[in-house]
């Protein structure tokens, strides 16, 4: 094992690449992959949708809770479900990765592995075909990620209307659960419940549940459900009334964590705040006529003539995520 | 002025963002922009070109040499190139920009009307349509930008062929020159010189000498003439031989910044060097067959059967510059 336990800085940047980059998978949409000085990627329309979204240490991750596999996982999750969001087919993603001269080649190859593993799990049709690694003084990941919308319209936020559905796909308030059992003292919780956890560090949207849907409006929900239904709603220019009693499945399967930190703190979590407020679940926020809510999508609400969102008769403040001012 | 001296930090993500993307213009390419959870592009095929490259603040560029305009004129300038580079019409830029705690409000408006500075004098037919924000230790900049190859092919570094003109658009080693001046302890000598100092700071690689050029091959000198001559070389599966008397009128003009450098070190400035092994110009290296050399591109020398590059008769290794290990 000629690298084993050797930085990347100490490799150099050629030989440590060559040994990441055999961790991806090409797919039949790149025309020519990285190496030239940009890549060429086929498309069944003359559309494509990009996004780009960026991960610090320290911000949006821990090195000491997360892995690079993890770390690999999840930007790649969090990329392509703003691609899945406006229906569009996750087709490339290229990769500005920042690493520290202290990084370990072997976390460069498990970030590329997680990677991989993100689109295998989550979007088959998509591939890394481009990306840059460079040196700073903490590890940062800029995705961006490209989709092809096929022979169908973008589905945007302002597409909703009176008398819609509104309705979700994906977990929603798993991920900010797992965060609140990683950050407690006692760090016995985190392992009691390793679905909340690894939810939070490997987010799984629903990737297929998003791609060429039928909704007339869709966003992913990556700040909170209450903050991103608030964008919709404005968006739109229309009402969203979310039911509370549609709420409870999400939260009574987060009621046992809630009350294991409740039973260490003197503050109670009630854990529908984690269904409202916390974000990073990645799912999807959408609205349908009436007759065609898809499977994998559930109601929970409705559409209505007004602004503003509501949870049964109470205003929803948009609270939530914010990256320069959290 | 209820923003002035304000860091973005204290003004908020939301009214930052709202201050800073007014300095953007939008293009006919641009079908929906950011806002939604990815924007969408119209293209005149159904292939598109894509390219990433960062820049990180201590590394590649240095705030007390370059402003916030200069850093998002250079961002621009160099993913520009590399979309040009395979002979695309560049159409789109997304930007990763993370900021740190102290980051002025009237930096990131610099920052923002840089990139766009850029874009009007180089590549009026692209525009930004997408970014992210975020906080970190030091100022990172990630740009992917995208291309449309029109009816073109993409123009590789593996098309050169025996027989070819070697030819060069764009200046060589006045970047290098310009860092020289900067990093130099007499600080009077940058200031002599603004030309050789401006192509550092804010380089200006002749985009459109290169979109939809006849090229056989081409890339972008990022690294050094030497560096990224080796890579068209091995790429194509040729010799490439440089005359050293095409070189001259290159290093004639960087003649007089190297005597000032020269009479202030017991070292000699070859200006030479700067134009073989200085990188950061952002031109293009192309082949073309030998009746068929465009305007504004320079014959540099010869493509012939064999490996390797040459400077007349001697082989000219690939010195330049390494992102991770210099």
């Amino acid at each position: 094992m000629e690298y084993e336990g050797k930085t990347v800085f100490e490799v150099g940047e050629k030989s440590a690449l060559a040994q990441t980059l055999r961790h991806f998978k090409p797919v039949e949409s790149t025309i020519i992959e990285s190496g030239d000085d940009s890549a060429v990627i086929g498309l069944s329309s003359n559309q494509f949708v990009v996004t780009t979204d960026s991960m610090v240490e320290g911000r949006d991750f821990r090195s000491d809770f997360s892995t690079g596999y993890d770390i690999g996982y999840k930007a790649a999750a969090t990329n392509l479900s703003d691609v899945a969001a406006m229906g569009a087919q996750p087709i490339s993603l290229v990769v500005a990765l920042l690493i520290t001269r202290e990084t370990k080649l072997s976390w460069l190859e498990d970030f590329a592995k997680g990677l991989q593993a993100a689109l295998d799990e989550l979007a088959p049709s998509a591939a890394v075909v481009g990306g840059d690694l460079a040196l700073a003084d903490q590890i940062v990941v800029a995705v961006t990620a490209h989709g092809d919308l096929q022979t169908q319209k973008p589905i945007l936020r302002s597409g909703a209307q009176p008398g819609d559905v509104l309705a979700v796909a994906g977990t929603l308030g798993k991920a900010a659960a797992g965060l609140s059992l990683l950050l407690h003292d006692d760090k016995s919780l985190a392992a009691s419940y390793p679905e909340l956890v690894a939810v939070q560090l490997r987010p799984k949207p629903p990737i297929s549940l998003a791609v060429g849907s039928t909704a007339k409006s869709m966003l992913d929900i990556s700040d909170s459900l209450a903050l991103d239904a608030n964008r919709l709603a404005a968006a739109s220019n229309v009402l969203l009334r979310i039911n509370r009693l549609d709420l409870h499945g999400y939260s009574a399967v987060l009621e046992q964590a809630a009350q294991s930190i409740s039973a260490r703190d003197v503050k109670t979590v009630d854990p529908l705040d984690w269904v409202l407020y916390g974000g990073e679940d990645h799912g999807f926020l959408a609205t349908f006529s009436p007759d065609s809510v898809p499977m994998g999508f559930r109601k929970i609400g409705a559409v209505e003539v007004g602004s503003g969102v509501y949870l049964d008769s109470e205003p929803l403040a948009p609270r939530g995520w914010d990256s320069v001012s959290s």
